[in-house]
């Protein structure tokens, strides 16, 4: 099978790459930014949207608050981006909230963190996926039907851009981040210049009148002002994947990446607060449902609205301009670079957890284009999964997201806080000042970060975000037992210095199990003669005993040498008794060894195996069970499995490849055969 | 994980039986009856239905002609039982059409037969299941938004019954059969009654329209009836099922099974005839649309249209009444009895055609009691699987499920003719009324059931049904060649008379595949060097240079005395550096056999195997890919998975279950070791 899939694979994912090649893959600075850009300021393209969707819920009397929510989030992640810059150069090795979290509050916090960021990288990519595809629908609602392929295809998409390496997902990453930046800012300044000059720009929504009551209760007001200050903390959206991504950057690493933030930081408010006021000007009007509108063109069930961005675009250049295009050109590719900068993060942070014992090790594992294959593969699986089961909308996906990302800030700004207290105990007076000044944005970070996340448990999570709650429990749950299993493992299987070699087994007793006779049967027969066992046997279950018969008289027949023992098997069970009779053979001494031969098929196609050894595989587990024995596969290789025109090519491919790895210089240590 | 399982695996199933108690479970008449009769009996519950429904398509026009066509289905149900009489004389090995079709026209009309009885099989538990809840539906109408996972929830049902055995099946399926026919022969007479002194019973349905123009054209117009004929069919599900199971009854197997056919057939033509009867003179109104019906009480989307079954009950013993209760639990009873004769047959089938090497032989295991366990899981998975796509609606599952039966019916007949034909060249004169009588009687039936099935042809297949044809052709198609696979494998594998033992191998090169040291590791190194081989080596695949460099300096440091090779992996490949080295250790003789020992965990929890050993499962496979190799496992018990309670308690009880074999006889043939 693998040999079918050796070719698409060299074509989509490229050439294999070399172990000694991987510090070709850190990013320069040029690069970096959009990697890890991309996240928030395509936040942008949703955030923005959020907080006007939810203050609709208060209907016309909550609108009038935008500019305050806007200024208000504005402000938060102008503080959680500026706090940020400490935190990367005192941990320019990486782990971002996760790193902080657990050297400041323990392990326990930082695996809670960790799992929140885990389950948040899943979702930027699923809500980067479902925003990319809503902006493409706006400008060709046609393709409204075929919503969620099409969010599942961008996911796709990414993936294969991923798997291939660091390296070209920095290049696909870097034009649409600058071209957003440009763009976006080019029709927020038009715009606004438009509405100073007295000629405003116009929402083709702006005729449209909310559908709710306009005389709420204070407190509901409030709760709507909040839920949608919350929703505007999209904005926030990878500003931790920036710290988590600190080893893949050039050094002065710490420097490059609070630089980086810091550029990043500026963009997304400009752009945020820029987009949202010309919304207001503008007179978008947005829900999350279109039936909670009035004054739809049709039926309100068959009326797809537009992103706050694509309404803004046609009201600037007008409908079907060539700026109108470009916009949600842009912010399509600005989303799926997003997802992308959840591509870089997720695997790294995978390999961490995994390199620490915390995630299963095969996580840790590089791909043979050098990026961590496994990691890549198991956040897009994720992504389509909350996809499929979010249906691809927004709005939920993004009531999931925003727990875990305030989750996972707020732990991290706790743990600076920490941290710089620990710094300031130890410090003389002359250099206090970094760390009080450090604790105390700190503070005020974790103050801002903490009063969001307050107000997410409690607007959000009845709403559904109790999903994100427990996969996050879950997860740091598992991680923790994960980790104690290869803890307990390590020490089980640890040999204690000094001691010496294993003592040899006293006897091996061999046992060739046997169906029929025929070739393969014969030849485990003398492959199990050539270990030259103590004692040997052929055993055969008796689940028929018709055949069992048959068997036994050929068996006599054909004069085979090795003695054959029925077991009998009333329950037409195999492994049973098979099991217990290895058990009385081992019984006769108590460094007595058993070993099982099977004989074996190898078959060429897939569905050829489910013709064959089926029952091998229970057997072989149990047996895996049993103290004292050893399970050998004689593989009888089918005609069909040789003539296999794939296999013969593989394994030429593999002797090319041996032969050029010989050539670059292998270095065998040991070449004398062992008599 | 086994272990985990055995306690409500018992409860459910009951206690193993012995292969020797296999005589007890074949079937008296009085029960024969119920088992098979389920099927075509139950088959008024839906077949009168779905005739009513597809004559509303054509309009109240249309519906005049509901008598008539109920005779026509009357006189072709009567033709065809009537014809399988002598079938089942003729192969009293049961087998059905599929036996006929093979024997008479070769084996690849016997693979098509085959291949639609077991599409049939299927569709028969899913229409059943459907109709059942449908019918639940009908007086229990809150339980509409749960039909779907009620309906795989009856499958699932059925599946436990039949993995019990089928003794207990049989029991279980006579009463529900008996109180259908008294049940329904109540409703019948009363009503007729009731109609015939004046006092005609109406149906709720009586008052609504149907919403179509009355004026199609004559074409159109018999179309529709040939549809709604064909739809009536319907009645004749089931009556395969009895020549398929005719090895499950008492001797005489032919003449009891051909008399259980004779009542079978004449108890469904009278049911039949009268529930559609009493349908029309009470006025009863179906569409496969509620909102095909006009004046109906509530928004058609939200009405839920009652069986016919349940209107008849309420129209003669009043709604709510005991009656009424009694038609809807009997009805109910009925069908779920009839999903269970399918899941006698379909394992009977699937047993028949693996042992003759059509499909994988573990269809043709039995389980621990006695039933074909396989083959009823694999029937309850394909069931479910149908009844979620179609969303247990009976239409479109009759639609699938009458192409399957009306060719296997039409293949058995043509089938039958052939046999005839051929007695009547031998048969001397005195002998030729038999054949002669049997002939034109096959002949009739073919007609008959062979234009129902062009009827579906031209009707059905457009509408769906393809995908009832297309998964026979496929299913034919795959049995061919798993036929062709294990002919080509046995010829293979054949060891000729005479040939003498295989050669032994002139030298035996062991590696051990090492990534850390540890116990495992060393453990494996004793065990090798226990197997005495030739040469002996440690290899590790440098993935990760470093950590091969550390194990290359402990394994100097601790004076190992097997050498360690490291194998350089410059693409972080395990597998390939290994069967390469193999490969070239295996060239330096052609009779030279290589011994690959794997350490490997022994684990107590499925998320711990996620853990460990991932790679091996691969590079197992591609090592026996390589000619001329033996895999080795070396199981490292985990102390967990030895401490597991679950697992000494299996231990246990193997250990008595395997006393009480012994106590009870046991043969072993051979109780020498072999030195």
């Amino acid at each position: 099978m693998s040999s079918l899939l050796t070719v698409p694979k060299r074509l989509i994912l490229g050439r294999a790459r070399r172990s000694d090649r991987a510090d070709d893959t850190l990013l320069p600075k040029r690069l970096a930014l959009p990697v890890f850009a991309a996240d928030p300021v395509s936040s942008v393209a949703y955030a923005t949207q959020e907080l006007l969707v939810i203050l609709a819920l208060g209907g016309t009397a909550a609108l009038v608050l935008a500019p305050e929510v806007a200024v208000a989030v504005c402000v938060v992640v102008a503080v959680v981006v500026l706090s940020y810059g400490p935190l990367v150069r005192a941990y320019p090795g990486g782990g971002g909230s996760f790193a902080v979290a657990s050297r400041n509050l323990g392990p326990r916090a930082g695996l809670v963190a960790a799992a929140a960021l885990l389950v948040d990288y899943t979702l930027t990519v699923a809500v980067s996926a479902a925003a990319a595809i809503d902006n493409l629908v706006s400008v060709l609602p046609t393709l409204d039907s075929a919503r969620i392929p099409l969010a599942v295809a961008a996911v796709l998409l990414v993936m294969v851009v991923n798997l291939r390496g660091r390296h070209e997902a920095g290049w696909s990453a870097m034009v649409p981040v600058y071209a957003f930046v440009v763009v976006i800012g080019v029709l927020v300044v038009t715009g606004l210049v438009r509405w100073a000059s007295g000629d405003t720009p116009t929402a083709a929504s702006a005729g449209f009148e909310l559908d709710r009551s306009t005389d709420l209760t204070a407190v509901a007001l409030a709760l709507v002002v909040l839920r949608s200050f919350a929703g505007g903390g999209a904005a926030l959206a990878g500003v931790d994947a920036i710290a988590n991504g600190v080893p893949a950057m050039r050094s002065p690493k710490g420097r490059n990446a609070a630089l980086t933030l810091v550029g990043v930081g500026a963009t997304t408010v400009l752009l945020f607060g820029g987009v949202l006021a010309l919304a207001v000007v503008s007179g978008v009007t947005v829900a999350r449902d279109s039936c909670d509108l009035q004054g739809l063109p049709t039926d309100c069930a068959r009326f797809t609205q537009q992103t706050v961005l694509a309404q803004l675009a046609e009201a600037v250049f007008g409908p079907g301009s060539i700026g109108a295009v470009l916009v949600a050109v842009v912010t399509v590719a600005v989303l799926l670079a997003a997802a992308n900068s959840a591509f870089n993060g997720f695997p790294l942070l995978a390999a961490t957890l995994a390199d620490s014992g915390y995630l299963p090790r095969q996580l840790a594992r590089r791909g043979d284009r050098l990026a961590h294959s496994n990691g890549i593969l198991v956040l897009a699986l994720g992504a389509v999964a909350v996809l499929l089961v979010l249906e691809a909308r927004v709005g939920p996906l993004l009531d999931l997201y925003l727990v875990g990302l305030f989750t996972s800030f707020t732990l991290a700004q706790v743990g600076m806080a920490r941290h710089w207290g620990t710094r300031l105990r130890t410090a003389r007076r002359a250099d206090r000042r970094a760390p009080v000044a450090g604790r105390a944005l700190a503070v005020l970070a974790a103050v801002c970060t903490g009063s969001v996340l307050a107000v997410l448990l409690v607007v959000k999570v009845p709403n559904g975000a109790w999903a994100s709650v427990l996969v996050m429990v879950l997860l740091g749950l598992a991680m923790h037992r994960i980790h104690r299993h290869y803890d307990e493992v390590a020490e089980e299987v640890a040999l204690p210095e000094g001691e010496g070699p294993e003592p040899m087994p006293a006897r091996v007793h061999a046992v060739v199990l046997v169906s029929r006779l025929h070739r393969p049967v014969t030849r485990a027969l003398a492959y199990a003669r050539a270990t030259r066992p103590s004692t040997l046997e052929a055993v055969t279950v008796a689940t028929d005993p018709a055949a069992a018969r048959e068997l036994s008289e050929e068996w006599a027949r054909r004069r085979v040498t090795v003695p054959l023992r029925v077991l009998d098997s009333p329950f037409r069970e195999v492994t049973r008794p098979l099991t217990e009779h290895v058990r009385q053979l081992r019984a006769r001494g108590p460094r007595d060894v058993v070993t099982v031969f099977l004989p074996e098929y190898v078959v060429a196609h897939w569905w050829e195996a489910l013709l064959h050894n089926r029952s091998n595989l229970w057997l072989r587990a149990r047996l895996a069970a049993t103290p004292g024995v050893m399970v050998v596969s004689v593989p009888w290789q089918l005609a069909s499995a040789v003539a296999d025109g794939d296999l013969a090519a593989r394994a030429a491919g593999e002797r090319t490849l041996v032969q050029e790895a010989a050539r670059t210089g292998a270095a065998d240590s040991d070449r004398r055969p062992h008599a």
